[in-house]
């Protein structure tokens, strides 16, 4: 835990729920890890939550325990950053299932005294926005000034909107979706079928060996990283440029560094995420379907709400195409919303939200000020 | 072997070689798998090859000896077809690597009298030309009307008319590009990674245990499924289809159509496939690039050629863009040959190729009648 909070104060806390989940199961007690950035004014009018993707966490704008690396979202949130946290109270907390402090397979079920393991069970978007609204009362957070997301963050945002639209004033949603398509789901299953397929994956009770799939988590990690990139942006660093030799070996080593840049991501992961965690978090993503939850139409979602919304694609994400941000915009405007949308340029793909992009900067900060804090 | 040649003969024959292949390695001797159709006319004029793709094999047009499926071009190849057998001799032959009677790592090394499994020799497309150029010696064949292929075979007709402009008087390049991009190669290795992590591939030696890594192939076949399919046409297809029941079940079994639809994928395809040849096949994809083999310069290896081309694309074919066609309609016409160029519309992305499509069928037909035979 640092000494100033701007600079985050790593914490988790142990609710006793029971939260019902969608599935129908109760869950108690609930574990939430979580982060803190800046001080929540008196009137408590100035609280932001972050939501994080996939394969995220809390740290977003400090370093990571495991990695050391710096918070995954430093360039947006800090002193003086768009998400200022000399002025905004931030709040990040590791969703449900994942692995870093929040309740999910990793975790201990109080029932076994053993790891959850495959017996967790099994969540959905709005279940994890359901514990995060637990985290708020218990940080005595009433009503959020935003919350905002990218990816799998920005359907917490919008879920969060369609769940507690008296406590959101106003939602950003990030090269996101209100459904995941069949091609998302399949991606997914590819997925989740290299993690089952690696048999030290031993149907999820790996915990106690301290021996975890990695091989096939690998293999899912480089499947799912290929979807956060644009075919253009990885031929423009890229190409088919070869490793440092001269000429190809004609073997199966990593002859194009596209070949051992892959391989690395893989195995990075894998130091840092939990392999059940993965098939839980892909799980919820594929169930997500936010007009399903309301009787089939998106707009039903969002209707009489008065959250503000500010819905960013960008141009070359493959894996939530504008497309999709724009079906959610139509549904905002048909639920009377009001909403503001734009579809930034960025050669990256998905994973555009992550890096350096002045243009986000400005919609976000720009989209902040123009509310009440 | 059936008794009307028009309906396919299945032969193999083992040449004596040596290949020399482009990595430096003498092969000898060089097993070919091959079928033929129709009769060579006594000028030998008629002849037609067809190149498979990745996971194809010879049975264009006659039954698949281990699945007793169809041939898998049986639409275009035939009595009274496009590639019409009553007019053409057609020759379709497995490709060097591959595991339907040509040499590859399930064959014997005679140095070894063991299946070669990771000891044989890596080889490239202009390798699989190679082979089909010595059988076509075998045959009597001395110049091709024509070169057809699709995909990796489309690679193959254009391999051809660089590397034997003299033997090609035509070739028609379908839904295929003149070099492997950063995302092919990035969605091979996965594919190659993940039948690498599965313990059972044991470096390439599961073949005297008969007991080879289907479960690694299986997620291999998977995720290149993906990129064989259009978004919008897994959407059409399956959407977020639900499998026969009417709910989720909160839990990891294929819940969605296109899960069991995937699984079904890959789990028909380790029956019918080498896990080596796939390595294989997939390496000489990936190391697929004619401009390089050609001094940099793409039309280079069209120079003063006297053949005819015909390059098709499909618009929603993301594995090989109409824009790779593009390039090597323009590297045609830079190196002054004949070439037409036409972009079909098909909901069905990269596999358009293989299913019903009048379009393809008339301009294929038209092209080939347009030449003299």
């Amino acid at each position: 835990m640092s000494v100033d909070p701007r600079y985050g104060t790593g914490r988790s806390v142990t609710l006793p729920g029971p939260l019902r989940l969608d599935g129908g199961v109760l869950l108690s007690p609930v574990d939430i890890g979580y982060e803190t950035y800046g001080t929540l004014a008196p009137d408590g009018g100035n609280a932001i939550l972050v939501c994080h993707a996939l394969t995220g966490d809390q740290h977003v704008a400090s370093e990571h325990p495991r990695t050391g690396k710096p918070g995954w979202w430093t360039r947006m949130v800090g002193p003086g950053k768009p998400i200022d946290t000399d002025r905004y109270f931030v709040i990040c907390s590791n969703v449900l299932g994942s692995c870093l402090g929040s309740s999910g397979p990793a975790t201990i079920n109080p029932a076994t005294a053993k790891p959850w393991g495959m017996s967790f069970p099994v969540i959905t978007i709005r279940d994890m926005v359901r514990a995060q609204a637990m985290l708020l009362d218990h940080l005595g957070v009433d009503k959020l000034f935003a919350v905002v997301g990218g990816s799998m963050g920005g359907m917490q945002a919008l879920s969060w909107a369609a769940t507690f639209p008296e406590r959101v004033a106003s939602a950003v949603v990030i090269a996101s979706a209100a459904r995941h398509s069949a091609q998302n789901i399949a991606f997914h299953e590819v997925g989740r079928q290299a993690v089952m397929a690696d048999p030290k994956w031993r149907g999820g009770d790996y915990y106690e060996d301290n021996d975890p799939p990695v091989a096939g988590l690998a293999v899912a990690r480089m499947a799912a990283h290929i979807t956060y990139l644009s075919e253009a942006g990885l031929t423009a660093k890229f190409g088919r440029k070869l490793q440092s030799r001269e000429t190809k070996t004609f073997g199966f080593d990593a002859d194009f560094q596209v070949e051992s840049y892959l391989r690395h991501q893989g195995l990075a992961f894998v130091d840092r995420f939990d392999a059940n965690s993965y098939l839980y978090i892909t799980r919820a993503l594929d169930y997500f379907d936010l007009a399903e939850e309301h009787g089939g139409l998106l707009a039903n979602a969002f209707k009489g709400a008065d959250t503000r919304f500010c819905v960013v694609s960008f141009d070359t994400d493959w894996l939530y195409p504008t497309s999709e941000s724009r079906s959610v915009v139509h549904a905002l405007n048909a639920a009377g919303a009001r909403a503001s949308f734009v579809e930034l340029k960025s050669p990256f793909g998905h994973d555009a939200f992550l890096l350096e992009s002045p243009e986000l900067d400005r919609v976000v900060r720009g989209f902040l000020q123009a509310g009440v804090a």
